[in-house]
């Protein structure tokens, strides 16, 4: 209490510094619990402020916090596809699944609680953020599929995949991340390359896409 | 308003009776449109009763009329995946996709709506029924791929491929139904196979699934 000794966490900050502080106390606390068991004193209390500091920065309490965190783990999630595009397509893939994978191993508990649905911190603007990360993570692929403009069935496709790989990751989670990270890597690459497979069979663009893979040493 | 010539709507009916009624008129809007466009008068004025009358027999208003509605679709979806375990699995396979892909076409807003989140009537109740009927879609397709206890490599694809299924249907929806739903139907046979295919190289147990189903003139 004697101004003589400040706690570290109450020097100065700028407001920025600040609000940085909090939401990544906030982030810590939302990446390893469901959004229902977070409360702002455990906020507060992680940053080592008082809870009416929390209420300055984010006058909208929990919800506030929790759409913020969303969105700088949202920012994190695209980070991971980001992926020169040079050499062969399957290890591009493989690279940045290892690196989805490992996003997914470090927010668990609240990777599950935000993809399961029906949390009271949930709202059309966390949705939307959601859908905003599926939405880059297909636009990536198809980039790097380096088709002009894709059509219905191979974009259908890739959407398809995508949720599949949410899927797969949320089980992983419930079966304690099981099979191991790598193997489950392989998996989805594979599963790939057999759902363009079969799509190729019945659309032409896809069809070249698969053949411009094994032209460069991609093949299965 | 003669008593002599009431109309039909206000005939006397048994409690169930009215309540399926109502629950009929919730149903049909919440198909069709998003749970926000619906209200309480919606639902009376196309039950042909007052809004009292509605909240009599809902007191929850909205929400549980949206939550039984929502109960009484996944009991109708969950009958789609009903199947005789005879003849060639694909078949079966095809026949039950067939069943649900009618069900989104009949359902589509509200299968959107609820699928795409962040509504406001969605709850850890809703999305448990939701989940509940995805869990019945993943054991009707174990059952009749008769493994006694499937281990989690084939289960994980199983689950995938359901979420795939899910996935396509909403992008079907926004593509205005397209490709035809017999074209869908079959293309998602397709993908389960490769998919099966692709786990069968890291899992005996599905190696065999699929050696039953060439054996029983299921093949590719």
């Amino acid at each position: 209490m004697a101004p003589s000794a400040p706690t570290p966490a109450y020097r100065r900050l700028s407001v920025e510094e600040r609000r940085s502080q909090l939401l990544a106390a906030a982030l810590g606390l939302f990446a390893h619990r469901a959004p229902e068991e977070v409360s702002l004193d455990d906020v507060a209390e992680a940053a080592g402020v008082s809870r009416p500091l929390v209420y300055r920065y984010f006058p909208g309490g929990k919800q506030q916090l929790y759409e913020a965190a969303l969105r700088s783990a949202a920012e994190e999630l695209q980070h991971c596809f980001d992926e020169p595009r040079t050499g062969p397509l399957l290890p591009r893939l493989s690279r940045a699944l290892d690196r989805y994978l490992a996003f997914v191993d470090q927010h668990d508990a609240g990777f599950s609680a935000l993809l399961q649905g029906g949390s009271v911190v949930e709202t059309s603007r966390t949705s939307a953020i959601v859908d905003g990360v599926r939405r880059a993570a297909a636009e990536h692929i198809l980039s790097h599929l380096q088709v002009a403009s894709p059509g219905p069935r191979l974009r259908m496709t890739v959407r398809m995949w995508i949720t599949a790989v949410e899927a797969a990751s949320l089980i992983w989670l419930d079966e304690d991340k099981q099979p191991p990270a790598d193997e489950l890597r392989d998996w989805l690459v594979e599963q790939f390359v057999a759902v363009l497979g079969v799509t190729a069979a019945r659309d032409p663009q896809t069809a070249s896409v698969i053949a411009d893979m094994s032209a460069t040493a991609d093949g299965p």
